[in-house]
């Protein structure tokens, strides 16, 4: 039986890639699943055989792991998108009970929209519209106890393995994991309609997905994705404690004396698969060390996933910068991903939570293929994650805060995030009209400009007219000048709006994880306003009533520390790029006026 | 009989001014064909009456002269257009045997296209193309002897007196001459390609009509069109002699000791007819006399007319500004006009020709209305008009040139000329594009990074974190000074690109005239090369044929002397107008470097 797929979205091979171009709603048959690394081989309507990114195709006709067709193959397409579908090679636990919850048919390798986000839509912040008059909010972090969406979706993705599925097959694949292909894919997340605004341009707009996702379900023992998780939890604590001090502007992270830093460089291409399958390794060298480890992009992703998971609900850990498929290996491709790797990377090392971190330090600074390799099961196994990060963290001497100024906190830091977030997105949409204007009518009509000078020029020389020279000579270097001033025009958005958007789309990045991390403090204060009924009804004792409000406490200290790190960060990084920015135009608006100075400078006084 | 008119273009009534908005195809009831001005009042469908431009209407049931129906009324909607029709109120002699040669109904004050418009489409540069391989023009200056197309426009034409109708309606009228209305319009000529891509723009793209048309016709006497009236003209010359002298670029003029030059200011208004019509009179006061004589629009018309008829055929004379008659009270159209009528009257002033003439003088220094009376009745008898300038020219110590050498001169002005033309066009095009970016989508898009950025600011004052005030003062700054160079880039146009359009726009007009000027030199070689033949067919003796030969020699000169002027204040003008151009355009980058760097300094370097 063979194995159809639909294409999704256009894709163009990379000529000498062993890649096949597929367009928009076309069929194909896939030849092989297991090709990894998020890429599978597939057959087109013409007897064309080469590599799509999987993320690129929806299969129709699935079959199980096993290759080959067998009377066990489940037709997924039989299925409405509406019910949950049980992934393949897992012993799946369905519960067709909540068709409210979409589950789009998962299949080893496919990332999918998870049921968070579609309950959200594309608004990751509409949650909070009524929060502030009181309104309960219908967020997934805030789910009322005892509804099983959580629970549902967290089966059906724990199935699949969220993230990573070939990551956690089992021992056997784990001997040669160095090579082994990962799924690059990445959930883009809520923004979508400001990413619309922004198409048509380079890269530049679509980078750095912006939400993250907390997989507070990965792991077996979380299945309850709520934060009562922690506010209830008696385990004790485990794992490096993370203290909150009083500082000047309020709580703040304890802050390491030298300042980590870390250079991305050296992009190299290797392959593998005989060559079928190239990929880029990034020299990553710390400021610690000075001894440079190697990494792919996946390694990057891998890392990821782990702080997000590890510290996800009280750090928002920006996503990575978008994967591309096209053109990956085109040189700009490479250098524009490096420096945003650089600037992920950096950001990372200058938080004092992350950058002391063990899986942090494992990454930038393993010692040899074993130590990674051990370093990275370690890691795998962590279970201080998802709200449980919490728990090791220790505000030291700072007094309980009661649930009114825990909500109020949180509320502010909703509202200027938000805020924020809009003025990024406004100033990115902004920018990029501009960028599309610098580089595109703008330098053409200077350059026209030019033209027509010179022309008139030539013109003028044909005239057979004496004493015509000075000023056909004057009028043609002044058109040249124009020329000149059209490709400095269209140059010079690389040289300052490039940064002031790269910093911005950071921030974009950035602030669109607010709505997770800031979702799960919602989501207690919100249990721990229920603690009186639940003590009323002898679900809790009120002496775990009273831990849930120390709790929560806990959890606003890290939230307000987290959020006076980002805003000294934000003064820091605006400051720096609003002064770089101008320096660079009062250069490019002096060096026009020079130029236009020398061409007046040619003609004659009469 | 009611009269009916259908209205060719929109007409919006400029308010309080008893003017009567009218729209494309609409059919209205004259109800006052004798308002004079260019005007006629009317009433439309709902019974509003109201003044109606005459030339944006087209008369559908003509009445004669006298008011009132009567059985003499023509209904010259009866008759085909291509029929020629006998012009009411005059013993029309119409041929009906030229049927190829179209004219239009005739009515009093009603402008039309002539034949010999029509007869070049709309590039007046046509009739040259096959030239240079000596093929026969079919332009009608070079119309072969013995066709009478010619003949018949001009009986159509003289009948309905050409231009100016009402201004030769006999002794009865002259004594008011001063107040009384002329027709202002002008026969824009064969731009329209041109004017199209500037449409759009204000007024400052379609200025200067750009094609002069020489009335050769339109005096008893000239009935025979062609350059042949000079060439074989037994006549002594009148009239002022007009030298040329041999100078170190070529044959030139006799240039005055002093350059005269006037200045055109202080428009006023002023109403006539109980207040029924407003004009506009400008003040004009000429270097020599410093003494200002008023002149309104129509005078200068008038003077454009008298300059049209007497050198036009030797020098091109460059349209009046456009009459605008929508929104001619706004004072921003009068200003432009002024600029326009200044611009046309230093042109004038500084051809030495023209500035010295009798009609000139008159206009800048008529002592008082008797003066200008009787002036202006000696000018419109002057018979040394048309061809006959060349009369009056004597080339001072100069070989007669050969017919070779002339057709060569001939040759190398019209390519120049076309060739400047084309690149003129090329530049307006151009220039307005930029000006349509610079006073349209660049400053909003720099209003918009000025509001991104102070919007920024103040979402970061509302962030609640200490020793944010610095940075938001600067980036509030800096968001400002983008507004700033917003107003200063959508202003800049009009304090550079204003003038570098203004003057092209001038030369656009000027070589606009060139086509029909070369046209007589091109036509009068035509027929000294028939010479031959005409002598052969004794036709013309072997001596008038000399005297031909030499007479196309002092057209020549008379030629060359012109294109020496013309290139020598072309080149004064673009220089000037660079200089000018880059001036400002230096001062404006400079301006923005120093409010930027201003608005760097106000970050604080950390």
């Amino acid at each position: 039986m063979e194995t159809k797929a639909q294409v999704l979205y256009d894709f163009t091979a990379e000529p000498g890639n062993n890649e096949l171009s597929v367009g928009e709603g076309e069929t194909i048959t896939i030849t092989n699943q297991n090709v990894g690394g998020g890429w599978i081989e597939a057959k087109n309507s013409r007897g064309e055989v080469g590599l799509v990114p999987e993320d690129y195709i929806e299969i129709k006709q699935a079959q199980p792991f096993t290759s080959g067709g067998n009377a066990a193959s489940l037709d997924l397409s039989l299925f409405d998108s509406h019910i949950p579908t049980p992934a393949p090679a897992s012993t799946a636990q369905v519960d067709v009970a909540q068709p409210e919850t979409p589950v789009t048919p998962v299949t080893p390798g496919f990332s999918s929209t998870s049921p968070d986000e579609t309950s959200n839509g594309n608004d990751p912040w509409a949650v909070f519209d009524n929060n502030a008059s009181g309104g309960v909010s219908n967020n997934w972090a805030a789910q009322p106890e005892g509804t099983e969406t959580g629970k549902t979706s967290s089966n059906a993705w724990h199935s699949g393995g969220h993230g990573h599925p070939q990551a956690y097959q089992g021992p056997g694949a784990e001997d040669d994991e160095w090579d082994e292909e990962w799924d690059d894919v990445k959930s883009s997340g809520g923004y979508a309609e400001s990413d619309a605004g922004e198409g048509g341009a380079i890269n530049r707009g679509g980078a750095h997905g912006s939400s993250m996702k907390i997989a507070l379900n990965k792991f077996p023992g979380f299945s309850k994705s709520g934060p009562e998780v922690f506010l209830l939890s008696k385990q004790p604590a485990k794992g490096t404690k993370l203290p909150v001090y009083g500082g000047e502007v309020g709580p703040v992270w304890a802050y390491p004396d030298y300042q980590l830093d870390c250079v991305v460089a050296d992009p190299k291409k290797g392959s593998k698969m005989y060559g079928l399958k190239s990929y880029i390794e990034y020299q990553v060298t710390p400021t610690t060390t000075n001894k440079p480890v190697n990494h792919r992009y996946k390694h990057f992703d891998w890392l990821y996933e782990r702080l997000l998971d590890k510290f996800g609900s009280a750090i928002p850990i920006p996503c990575l910068p978008d994967k591309q498929v096209t053109g990956r290996f085109e040189e700009e491709f490479i250098k524009m991903r490096m420096e945003r790797l650089q600037g992920w990377m950096s950001r990372m090392c200058r938080h004092p939570v992350i950058s002391s971190s063990e899986v942090f330090q494992l990454f930038i600074s393993y010692k040899d293929e074993k130590d990674w390799k051990t370093g990275k099961r370690k890691a795998e196994k962590d279970e201080t994650v998802g709200v449980m990060i919490f728990s090791t963290i220790e505000p030291e001497g700072l007094p309980d805060l009661d649930l009114i100024e825990v909500e109020q906190k949180c509320e502010q830091f909703n509202r200027f995030t938000r805020a924020m977030d809009d003025g990024v997105k406004d100033l990115l949409t902004v920018g990029n009209e501009h960028w599309k204007r610098c580089t595109g009518p703008l330098p053409k009509e200077y350059q026209r400009i030019g033209k027509a000078f010179q022309n008139l020029s030539s013109v003028f020389t044909s005239s057979g007219y004496e004493g015509e020279a000075a000023l056909t000579d004057a009028l043609t270097a002044a058109g040249k000048t124009y020329e000149d001033i059209a490709q400095m025009v269209a140059e010079q958005p690389k040289k300052d709006l490039h940064f002031l958007m790269e910093t911005n789309n950071e921030y974009k990045g950035l602030l669109g994880c607010f709505p997770d991390t800031i979702g799960v403090h919602k989501a207690a204060i919100e249990k721990v306003k229920e603690a009186d009924k639940l003590v009323a009804t002898s679900k809790i004792t009120p002496s775990e009533k009273t831990t849930m409000s120390k709790r929560a406490s806990t959890m606003s200290y890290a939230l307000q520390a987290e959020m006076n790190h980002f805003h000294s960060n934000r003064i820091y990084d605006y400051n720096r790029v609003m002064q770089q920015y101008l320096e660079q135009q009062v250069k490019f608006y002096e060096m026009i006026a020079e130029k236009l100075r020398h061409a007046h400078s040619q003609f004659t006084t009469m």
